[in-house]
Order: C-alpha cells, then structure tokens, then sequence
C-alpha cells in the first residue's frame, strides 16, 4: 500500500486536468470559485474526487506561482519500479542521468511525451519529479508518461539494456552523427542524457550500446538539454515510424 | 556613424569570448583578479581592448548573475539591418516573432547557431536581444550569428520572401508535417516562430509560403519554443546537407 505521506501539488488547470486523467492520482482539489467557473469542465471530471472551494489567499499559499490559475490538485507520487516499467517490451525509453535543473526535467518530460515516449526514468542525483517546477514546466506530461526514479544510474543503464533496449548516449563527442544512424535508430532505444552542465561522466557513457552527437554546424559549442533531447527522441521516433509503415 | 550611446554587458566567460570574436564589438573588459588569472586565454585575445580589473563587489554591480564569473564585457550592439542581412542570398534563416521570455530567445539563437542558421530576425514585440538573460542563454551565439532587429513582423515575412526564401511557419495546426517534407525543406528557407504562450497569430501564419507542424506521437498538447525551434531548424539543415552530398 502506497503512503500517503508520498503526497504533491499540481498547479494550474494543465496540470490539474493531466492529474485527474489519471486513475487514484488526486487526492482533492482545491479551487477558488472564479476558478471553479472558468474551469467548470474540470470540475465535471474530478466527480469521484472532492472539489474544496478556498479564497485566494489559501490559493496563493498552495501555489509556487507568482500568478497562480486559482487551482490545485493535492496527488499521490506517481513513479513506478523501473522493473515493472520495463517488464513490458518497450519501443523507446529516456533516461535522464543527475538533471538538476527542475524546469529542464519537466521540459524533457514534455519533448518525451510529444515524442512518443514511453518511459522516462529520472536516475541518478535528478531533481526530484515532484519539484513544482518541474511539474509545471511539464505542462501536464508528468501524468501521461510513466515515470521511475533510479538513484544509481548505472543500474539503470543495465535494466534497460537487460531489456533489450539498445543504450544510445548522448554525447558531443561521440562517435554516431545522429542524423546518419537512421538504421541503429529503428531498434527499440533508450536514450541516456546527462546533467545539463558537465553531460555525461565518461564511466556512464561508456556502458551505453553508441554514444551518439548532434552534428554542430555552426560555433555553438553545444546544445541546451531540452532541445538536445527533443531533436534525439524525435529521430528515434521517425525513424522507428518510418520502418512501421514500410 | 553607430551611437556609443547603445552599449550592452556580456556576463561571463564563454559571452565575453563570443564578443571578442566579433571586431570591434568589445570597447572594455571588466574583471576581478581572480578571473583575470584563471581566464588568462581571454586576456591574451583582448589586445586591443581595454582590460580593466575591478574588485568583487564592483565586477557584481555590472553583473545580474547570481554568482558572477568574474568578468564582463562591454559591447556595442550588434544587431544590423534586415535588408543587409538579406542582401546575400541565404539558405538557413530563423525568424522570430514576438518571442517575450528572454532566455527563449536566447536558447533559440543558441540552437540557430548549433543549426547552421545564417541569419536570426527578432521581429514584432520580441524581447531585447541586449537583455542579460538573452545574451546568457545564448552561451555565445548571440556573436556567432547576424541578428536584426524588426518591429514589423509582417514586414520581416515580407522581406525574406522578397529575399527569395520560402517562409516556413512553425504551427501546431500546420497542413504540411515536419517529417514528412524533406523535399520542401531543401528549399532556401526562413522559419518563422511565434510567441511562447500563444503561438503565431493567424494573419502572420497565413503571409507563410506554408504552416508546418511537429507531429505530437503522445499526449503532450504541444513543444516548448526552444525545442520545437530545435526540430525545424535541424529538419532543414538534414534536408538541405543531404541534397548539396548528392
């Protein structure tokens, strides 16, 4: 039985609605009753879940935001054993290594989810997936990805490859151009991306399949990790559909 | 003759770097002794620059770090006029209208620059490209890409097209699927992106030779402006390097 100390906020209606579409996520909701009108289809939805109206003091004290929408859900955690997450056959994995910065977590998991992702793992010393920060720059991503949180991201290397996945790491250094891989692509992948200042340590990378680099074609040293992630998940994705439909 | 009158900081290393690049940009550098000695490889580039050392606490009065690296750039702005931008023909611009969050802006420049993109165009009620937080999250590319600036986003549309480019709009309700469009995106090209929150207004898209989208394989509603920039810009340069090998 899940604790039910394990307990976070989600901030704003995006957040609120990916809550409740997830089944025993929302403990109770709480609205200020603007917000209950603005949002009235929310409130049509949360039906098994109590809806408590709050003035917008209570409000503001329940939200990190300096403009908060006037909504929040109190959820359960939601990571799940990676074990479980990996016992069915998976097409496409990410795996984020010692990601610290909480708005860059959520933006991951966001790309992941447009992405196609099916499982994103926070491993390693990764910020926590309930930061508020990160939830609120997932933009509601966080509830339609599974997520598992892996402090040794080793192990979490070696579960996925233990599932078959191929480890592609991303790294500017490394010696696959992303854009000539389209055939490695095409096999079931979990992509390993490090922390968005130092990247990946080299004992880490090197127990990934290939490390793989964005080709740079101008003087930019590097990409952020956000948009390194999106531009790798999303070559797997096509790649992967392209096949399919063939 | 330019005004002396328009002057901006470069904060940190890598910035004060990409500005020495640039002749003529940098008038002074400011720095404390400490980073005088650890970034003595910048000393020895800045010859023909004043190189100032300043205490702690003045370094931090020039810097809205929260921790100052201490040195600081001076630099006269560098932005130039659209139409010199596009009086050479071009095969990569990236066209930003109304873009408000200026660390946006600046990953968005920063990922141009990674791209291969010739010319960066903040059009509209975009953010300053002088805003600290811009030139920061440029990490450098601010000096690395011409910039221009344009009020009049509509007639920045109009003078790429002008310019002979085909106009691609970045629109998650585009008729045209990124993935699917390799031969479109051979062609010259500015990307046009819109705002963060709300997207490219209809009128602008509509001046577009056509409205693109990303294709969403999940739940996620939509990509965040810097990593959808990311996956258009980096369409294009495949695109095109894979036509110019042939």
């Amino acid at each position: 039985m899940r604790s039910e100390r394990r307990l976070f906020l989600a901030d704003g209606p995006k957040a609120v609605e990916g809550a409740l579409s997830v089944p025993g996520c929302v403990v109770e909701v709480f609205a200020t009753p603007a917000a209950t009108e603005q949002y009235a289809g929310l409130a049509t939805e949360a039906v098994e879940v109590p809806w408590t109206l709050v003035d917008d003091r209570a409000l503001a004290s329940l939200s990190d935001s300096v403009s908060p929408a006037g909504v929040v859900a109190l959820c359960r955690h939601l990571d799940r054993p990676l074990d479980d997450l990996l016992s069915t056959p998976r097409r496409l994995v990410a795996l984020c290594a010692d990601v610290r910065d909480p708005g860059n977590a959520g933006t991951v998991v966001r790309c992941a989810d447009a992405a196609g992702v099916e499982v994103v793992v926070l491993a390693g010393s990764s910020v926590d997936a309930y930061n508020p920060k990160t939830v609120r720059a997932s933009v509601g991503s966080l509830f339609h990805v599974p997520v598992a949180v892996e402090p040794d991201a080793a192990a979490a290397v070696r579960a996925a490859r233990a599932a078959g996945l191929t480890v592609l790491a991303a790294d500017g250094a490394g010696e696959v151009d992303l854009f000539e891989a389209d055939e490695l692509l095409t096999r079931p992948t979990a992509w390993l991306f490090g922390n968005e200042a130092w990247g990946l340590p080299d004992e880490l990378a090197a127990l990934a399949d290939h490390r793989v680099r964005i080709p740079i074609h101008g003087r930019a040293e590097s990409l952020n990790l956000s948009t390194a992630a999106a531009l790798c998940l999303y070559a797997s994705a096509r790649a992967q559909r392209r096949t399919l439909q063939e």
